[in-house]
């Protein structure tokens, strides 16, 4: 199982909106076949293992999740599995997807195959976090980005921001934009940097996988048709509650989609934002790259699922603009509880890994 | 040598304000004898090793730091060698006391001993930063130890501070404190918690060391005689540049030693107060607990040389207390930049050691 999910690692850039699946076949513990999913349209990776295998009949399937039991648009992997003639098939974890849903497990039992379920459940569900999160709640899964001092700057007093970071910490950006469906960012830096909020790497070839999609929230549509990321390979989405026709239609026009929220309020509802990103646009895992106003909104309503903190070898001082515009963390006991899941020195930087502990569910 | 090193680091806590120094003698490639110096009146690490030997002559020592040739309280080191007919001596580092600083290399040579200097004497400087600090510049090293939040914050909005950090990181905290000579805050500080100062730790045993030099920067003299850490085994110096004559006696009746500086100015001069601490206390490492003020003032002016930092995993948002007031930092040039050494998870928390580049030597 840690075969395949090696394997399913390969398609971490590309799968989107589909989950990151890797399967490996053995026959008298000899691994005959591999194979992974690629990319939406393309064969799922039990469909690849099969292929590749000249005998097939007998043989245990390894697979990171549940095979599928609906046709789609490459044929049911339950039938594939079944018609091969596989004699057993151990699942690291059920699929969320509501057409799967455990139906798959039961196909292939019914059929007379011996289905193992639960194996590196939790590496399975890591791999996936997006996809799974998106399924079982309906809500994508976010990871803000944050380049700072060590003492929680992200820019001076006079407002300098650019670079703060090492190249290597950069390059590391890149990855994680790379395997993101969608990076994230308020108006207000679409309007201090003129970002690409584009994957821009030596070693990921622009074949290799689609662009993430942009997303700017603009509640008041500043946002101009001339901004750097409209003329860039890739879709951007902008948010707004309002705005001048022909402002919209001059964004439309430079490539942009432009979605109106409705309501009373001047201000974003960042759940609606959430909600339209997973529901009609199917993204799975957003990176937040956001400065301190928009930051400290996801992060005091709870909607920021992972923080990935570069930090750079500085102080800033006591002028410089901090991690979190807040408003309701007043005393010790309102303070945002983390665990720390990977902390690394990456060149002269350090790169912390950390999760909220919801409900106090981690202490 | 290496062995000579970890013999001296066991001194870390009680040779103030000596050096740690360690020796081993060996003959034929086989340790036959080993020693530290274990505290001030006491022998030096040569002494004890070469009592500690049945057979001497024609032996090498390996000795952390130039053997000493003055009389001193326990007699000049050099003769030690030379009379046990020792042939060569590896010396890590030469000795920056000046009685010594290369004369006891020279002894030892003109008695026809063959001395090689150098072997580990970055390690060996690393162990009595603080002495070496001292005796080559007039000063002492600074060690600034902060407990902060992941956003870089040491207090809620509110002022609440206290247990930030996790337990481990507060028995490690003990281990530095033990170690310094002298443990330094601001009155405000004392104010606020009307801290100990002292070292609390089971593995610490009371008779093991003195408890290090309290120091307290109170400039206008606001301390009073009922704070907890006068009632305390050890000293407490308090600098101000003023104050009445009876606050003065009653915290001089509690214990405390007063030290007022002369001068114009209502605030403290700092390089007077590190230049006192270094020529007339003979301190070699300061632990500096300070808040945001004092801290910023330190830190600005460029006199820490290290930062202990422990982040406790939590946000505590953009209304809380930074970690350094600043009055001279405004762009990103201005930054004070480190080098960060050390990164270690502690427990929940995270511990970085840092050291700031002086006139960019470190890039």
């Amino acid at each position: 199982m840690a075969q395949a999910l090696r394997l399913a690692h390969r398609g971490i850039n590309t799968t989107h909106p589909n989950p990151r699946v890797g399967c490996v076949l053995v026959i008298d513990e000899q691994v005959i076949a591999e194979g992974w999913h690629v990319k939406t349209g393309e064969s799922h990776a039990e469909i690849v293992a099969l292929q590749q295998a000249t005998i097939t009949q007998g043989a245990t399937a390894y697979v990171t999740l549940e095979p599928c039991c609906h046709q789609g648009r490459t044929g049911a992997c339950t039938s594939a599995l079944i018609n091969a003639g596989i004699k057993r098939v151990v699942v690291a974890m059920r699929d969320p997807f509501p057409e799967v849903a455990g139906r798959g497990i039961e196909i292939l039992r019914e059929a007379g195959v011996q289905v193992d379920v639960g194996l590196m459940q939790e590496e399975a569900i890591r791999l996936n976090t997006g996809f799974v999160k998106r399924l079982t709640t309906g809500y994508p899964w976010v990871r803000s980005k944050i380049a700072c001092s060590l003492d929680g700057r992200t820019a001076a007093g006079n407002g300098e921001s650019k670079w703060i970071t090492s190249d290597l910490s950069r390059q590391d950006v890149q990855q994680w934009r790379a395997r993101s469906s969608a990076i994230m960012t308020g108006i207000g830096t679409v309007i201090a940097d003129d970002p690409s909020l584009n994957v821009r790497h030596k070693t990921l070839s622009d074949d290799a996988f689609q662009q993430p999609l942009r997303v700017v929230l603009d509640s008041t549509l500043r946002m101009k048709p001339s901004a750097r990321m409209l003329a860039l390979p890739g879709r951007t989405l902008i948010f707004t509650t309002r705005g001048e026709p022909h402002c919209m239609q001059a964004l439309r026009d430079a490539g942009a989609t432009v979605v109106v929220q409705q309501g009373e309020k001047e201000s974003l509802d960042l759940q609606e934002v959430l909600s339209y990103l997973a529901k009609k646009e199917s993204m799975n895992e957003i990176l937040l790259e956001a400065g301190a106003t928009l930051n400290g909104a996801f992060m005091e309503a709870g909607y920021i699922d992972e923080f990935l903190i570069y930090m750079a070898p500085s102080f800033m001082g006591g002028d410089a603009r901090g991690l979190f515009n807040t408003s309701h963390i007043e005393s010790l006991s309102d303070q945002v509880k983390l665990q720390i899941n990977e902390v690394r020195q990456l060149g002269s930087d350090i790169r912390i890994r950390a999760f909220p502990c919801r409900n106090n569910e981690v202490a």
